[in-house]
């Protein structure tokens, strides 16, 4: 018979769980492996609550197993280190992000882009190589093979930082694979939440004219004023929609719910790439003629490997980049689910792992 | 009252129209202004058949401007230039394409990519900048300013070449711009007419392995026989395709009528590229998740610039890529549209101009 989740593994641990589809989180005590050869043992401060994380609680994809913990935006420090771990050492300040393990011999996989490994391990929700299931970050202690671990940067608040673990490099990796970071050209964000703030932060450090894109007229004043984008456009306007058509030279799409592309297209110049980076359910509709006579394309991107998060924390920490934050204790974590499908947060839940989690 | 197309300029000119939307084509007696000091006169020899020009005459777009004198992959031999014009003399051979006419100013222009100004002026069924409509490569005469006139490789068959000026580098200018030349990548081709199968020689010539994927499994022997791809995949055996999923690193889509992109996006690997060059009447449907999940975009091309059409026949010169043509008189022109209809050409019609128009 399979063990159970609390003694499947030696290492005791406690955190919060989904047990089915309501997706309420409760107090739950599970395992983790022993830290092996190449673990980092990791106790972890903070994990920002990734609109990822509801959809799994909720089983919105279908491929849910209960209970789940969620969490891949982890800062923690390292409190074991197995004998052929060489990057870390106990104390260092360490980050988790979506991924803990890859298959290391594709294609993908040795080319530093472990996150499209076609036997990639998420941080929660995943089988891992010994057959049991990942658990993530919203529990006191995580144990990680030293590759997918981030050497986390002093100068990074762990807490405003964690976002960036998932949200920073969703949103830096493809600007930097499409090539959207030549100064001074013009960059769209459609949506403004988790990833969209944080694309308003890059696109500033890159120096590139920032104009956030919402349905949300109400948004304006935090986004030039807080977030310090150059311009915004209420995307529900179409006067105002028509007189910037033919402006922007990169758009990053963060909008998750099924919506038009059309606008967005048009309201790139010639060459204009627009990058979606939200799963919607359903198709969009590709209009194909703006793609062909302004040579335009809607690409992808999906996080980042581990090689590039780095360098994107780096980038943070030079750049004074971070997440806007609102600091929560494990217990208000339903709340916070709740407020975060109505989009009602600036900009990112980070719960306060280790000051909150008491078993 | 404005002057009709016979008196309108003073070099008289002969060539077939379209009078309406019936499409059918017949002789027709206009004029072309006098060579200017840009400009250079060009006796047509050949002129290529595109799939545009069947679009136009039966005004499928709607902005057809009767009567339409279509054709723009012409070869034919200078015989008069402007006192400025430095790059040709009497007596060469010199082509001309999709293109007469741009601002010369805007960004577009200025990146010598003429194809994208917003002022772009078409070789027929556009307004030239004194005011007239363009009538393109079904006549026995052409003036074009120097600027948008191509040397003519010698060893280059002017009419099996002729098609290169539109289908040859709407080709080619994608494949370079979307980096679609490494060797040894594998090149999907979807949908075998007349771009298509140059599509085909110049993936060769990139040192590609080529598959070309198509409905029709009666086109297997000439894809791999005549044309030299590697391999052909019939894209409508689900069994077929499956075995086939994420292994292309790039496909070039030239099917012009609606169709799904799920099952070319699928074929890609992870970072495929795919380039669609048709013009379907309604948007394609766009599944996210593959495009997220594998980094994969969907990306439009128009034709291209003068500097690089010149580099793409002066590759096909280098290579030997021509166009595989039936080779027709004019008097047979409404024959060919039809077969054209039902993609019943191997695979370019091109019209011996000079020697079957006569007056």
């Amino acid at each position: 018979m399979a063990k159970s989740p609390e003694e499947e593994h030696p290492q005791k641990v406690f955190g919060w769980a989904a047990r089915d589809s309501s997706g309420v989180l409760s107090p739950f005590h599970f395992s983790r492996r022993e830290n092996g050869e190449e673990d980092v043992t990791i106790k972890i401060l903070y994990c920002g609550v990734c609109h990822s994380d509801l959809h799994i609680v909720k089983n919105d994809w279908g491929f849910t197993r209960f209970p789940v913990v969620p969490g891949h935006e982890i800062v923690g420090v390292v409190t074991k280190t197995g004998k052929n771990v060489k990057k870390f050492k106990v104390g260092d300040r360490v980050g988790v992000g979506v991924l803990v393990g890859s298959c290391k011999k594709c294609d993908s996989c040795q080319q530093d882009l472990e996150n499209y490994c076609p036997q990639v391990i998420f941080t929660y929700n995943s089988l891992y190589h010994d057959g049991t299931i990942t658990y993530g970050g919203y529990s006191d202690v995580v144990v990680v093979e030293e590759r997918f671990v981030l050497r986390f940067p002093d100068n990074l608040p762990p807490d405003a930082g964690a976002p960036l673990l998932c949200a920073g490099i969703t949103v830096y990796s493809p600007m930097k694979y499409y090539g959207m970071t030549e100064p001074g050209k013009h960059l769209g964000v459609a949506g403004l939440g988790g990833l969209g703030h944080v694309a308003v932060k890059f696109g500033k450090a890159f120096g590139l004219r920032v104009t956030v894109i919402s349905t949300s007229p109400k948004k304006e004043d935090e986004a030039i004023n807080r977030l310090g984008a150059d311009a915004f456009l209420v995307s529900s306007d179409p006067a105002k929609l028509k007189a910037a058509m033919g402006t922007m030279d990169y758009i990053i799409d963060t909008v998750s719910a099924v919506h038009p592309l059309a606008p967005l297209l048009g309201l790139l110049k010639v060459n204009g790439k627009l990058v979606t980076l939200g799963l919607p359910e359903k198709p969009l509709e590709l209009p194909i003629f703006p793609l062909v006579l302004g040579r335009k394309l809607v690409g992808g991107s999906d996080v980042g490997g581990m090689k590039e998060t780095q360098e994107m924390l780096d980038f943070c920490a030079e750049h004074g980049i971070a997440s806007d934050i609102e600091l929560i204790r494990m217990e208000d974590v339903n709340k916070a689910m709740e407020r975060l499908a109505k989009s009602d947060v600036r900009y990112r839940f980070v719960i306060d792992v280790a000051n909150s989690l008491s078993q």
